[in-house]
């Protein structure tokens, strides 16, 4: 069977199938990156997964898993071509266990309803990140998404606690469930989470919730120097609190992404700012951590230090990345060190800017150890990008393996980072991926050439 | 080369190797399983390690890798013969890095003996159960061990942010690092936790470290039934407290445990104790917290509640598996369900070993719906016991599966559960298991028996 027998099969077995407008199915967020699909199938069960994963593996076919569409590495680019595989029709939250905080659900629920569905009953699901309104979770599973609230909760990987998956031609796997331990076998589920759908595809996911704090604080504090603000981050999260975010921008983020909504931030002119939350249960109590902390970021060298509008300062946090997007230009590195070295990788970065002559601005999850380095290209016409941009990442990559970190913190390999892989992981290693790859997939025909070539 | 011939070339390189008394590498502190070793080799590193697995694979000589043998599956039953792969020399404490909070460890370091060494430091490695004076830290990494405190810090699992491995054959990997985060190709240190020695040897991991609580307060309550205890545990953990433990007792487990350390604890007339523990960092924080506790616990049905010696009651508590192990016969599920199912499993427990006319102690990690059903033959000549042990077992093993539990929550398959892994998993997830063992260790060599037969 060809492509289009396979899209007519398909169909005859009530499976929604696209072969027109196909476009939108070939990118994500990465600048650059496009693959046109030769068809787009959007199963509504697992039972029609199953089918999909059976038939194209019979066929020879490729099949390319897609939440989103949000992915900053290329991770759902259907390089190869074949079956783009949407699970936005997989859309139910199936439980929402309020006596065990657990929720049941299928790959594309988009985050922000599923956090909308848990705070109606009082819980938390504590991933979060800037595209949380269009990210769907088995994306998130996918790439281990981590987002601002890791530093308390852990990543996405810490939420989960079972999935059911569909291996490549058709076999079912499910392991896990609504438990606190569980150590029956392989975890088929650890394997998943990260795999960026290359090992199988995530039809439903079993995730641990929290109560829904009822005290949130937010604190913006302003720095006259960006390296100042990397070492207040860390200098508050090793005084003790149990803080839910601490996100460094450098000012010239802030500032795109103020530009691009229309509203501002305090303190203009300062360097870098760092955003702090707390969060907590008793009133009392937040407000003395409160205290607490903003005379920890004030003796951390802080120039100010304010209670801020949390919904405000949040949007603008989450704007830069959409607004560093509407760029002439753009090229990021998804950079992680041990915490410690963050003002390092941070210090190194700039450098390599100014050594290659692009424009670089830092942000991201300062209390992780993980900066989003985005180059950044202001001026349609500045010549110094395309010399500049290849030599200042390469740089950049070098510098964060060198200090113990990982290429990629949250948004996965992808297409993007496949080549640099191989920086990080000595050949023994990947071959060793590679081997588990080749036990469920052995054509190599779901989601190929992702995390390597 | 015959098994002797590869003690011989082992030992030509300078690796440590036994070929006398070697019973004690037969078994582990599982009642009545023993296979004999045909050789111990005890290796120093990395290195040796590597050699080890590669002889052995060249030979076709099967390979039991073994920790302190505080197993209760008997996971490090040499079952095949062949080689006992002793890691108690891998046993440095490369670094314990304070400023990231991360430590680097060798497998075969005793887990009591690392936090001496991380507390020295103001550290918590918060993974503790009652094997800690003699179990290993690769062991605890290769069953995902959980023990008390996984209730606010989860199971070893939720420690490990990285770790080298060997292959069968040789071949090293090694992923992750001290990093909160890292979403590089396939998180290999996740597919080996928990696979108890079949994928690999760890012979390094990377593990998370806590700031150490200052304040620490253990509350003692006793309850007139253990269905009531059982509840209480739910309710206090709903009520919104981070507790570091949620104990559970059933008092006929206590009193064995007393009996063998000579000291008792008060209320000797209860049913049922539950231990609770708080952490905190401020004394007047704590006190209030232990302050609410006690009343919610009071509230939720105890008769009596007090502050109690927090040494003296942990020493009893994790002596009561320790006694049980002295009587004439015991066989234990170590069961976890759905936290709110708990009380339901525990009632089901009784009933099976009413059923079947034997005696049953429940005790275990309550905040966790993780209760270690332990049947217990306290005279030699009681012949209900051969009778009555199986369908006891069978009932538990089905009532846990059924209110969608595991079958072992931290104890690992091993060969005592092997068999009833179908119980949990189906045969298409058992078999993608499977084709990930055969893709690292085609001939099955590493850890053979294990798992599944």
């Amino acid at each position: 069977m060809d492509l289009a027998g396979v899209a007519e099969h398909l169909a005859q077995l009530g499976i929604d199938v696209l072969t027109d407008d196909l476009e939108p199915y070939g990118r994500d967020e990465t600048m650059n990156l496009f693959a046109a699909p030769g068809l787009v199938v959007r199963p509504r069960s697992t039972a029609e997964v199953v089918e999909v994963l059976r038939v194209a593996d019979e066929e020879s076919i490729p099949v390319t898993p897609r939440g989103g569409g949000t992915g900053k590495a290329g991770g759902c680019i259907p390089v190869a071509g074949g079956i783009v595989l949407g699970l936005e029709k997989m859309a139910r939250i199936k439980e929402i266990d309020a006596a065990n905080r657990f929720a049941v659900v299928e790959p594309g629920v988009v985050l922000w309803t599923f956090h909308e569905e848990c705070a109606k009953r009082g819980l938390l699901y504590p991933i979060d990140m800037s595209s949380g309104g269009t990210c769907e979770l088995g994306g998130n599973l996918a790439c281990d998404a981590g987002g601002e609230r890791a530093v308390k909760y852990g990543t996405t990987r810490a939420q989960v606690t079972g999935c059911e998956a569909v291996l490549m031609g058709g076999r079912v796997v499910r392991t896990g469930g609504k438990l606190a331990k569980n150590a029956a076998g392989y975890a088929l589920h650890h394997l998943l989470v990260g795999s960026e759908g290359t090992l199988g595809v995530i039809t439903e996911a079993t995730l641990r919730l929290q109560p829904m704090p009822t005290q949130r604080r937010t604190l913006l504090a302003a720095f006259g120097s960006l390296d100042r603000a990397a070492r207040a981050a860390l200098e508050v999260e090793k005084a003790g609190f149990t803080l839910s975010a601490i996100e460094l921008v450098e000012r010239a983020g802030a500032a795109l992404a103020e530009e691009m909504l229309k509203e501002s931030l305090p303190h203009p002119k300062a360097a870098a700012l760092l955003l702090v939350e707390i969060e907590g249960f008793k009133e009392a109590a937040a407000d003395a951590e409160l205290e607490a902390v903003g005379e920890a970021l004030l003796e951390a060298g802080a120039d100010e230090v304010d209670l801020a509008p949390r919904e405000k300062v949040w949007r603008v946090r989450h704007a830069v990345a959409e607004a560093i997007k509407r760029l002439p230009a753009y090229s990021a590195v998804d950079a992680v060190v041990p915490r410690s070295l963050m003002p390092e990788l941070v210090r190194r970065a700039h450098a390599a800017a100014s050594r290659h002559g692009v424009e670089v601005v830092c942000f991201g999850h300062a209390g992780d150890g993980n900066i989003h380095v985005d180059f950044v290209k202001r001026r349609a016409d500045d010549p110094s990008w395309d010399t500049g941009i290849a030599p200042a990442i390469r740089d950049v990559l070098a510098a964060t393996v060198e200090l113990g970190g990982s290429i990629t913190a949250e948004h996965g390999v992808g297409l993007l980072r496949r080549d640099d892989l191989a920086l990080q992981y000595d050949d023994g290693t990947i071959a060793a991926m590679k081997a588990l790859k080749a036990a469920w997939d052995p054509k190599g025909l779901l989601n190929p050439g992702k995390i390597w070539a």
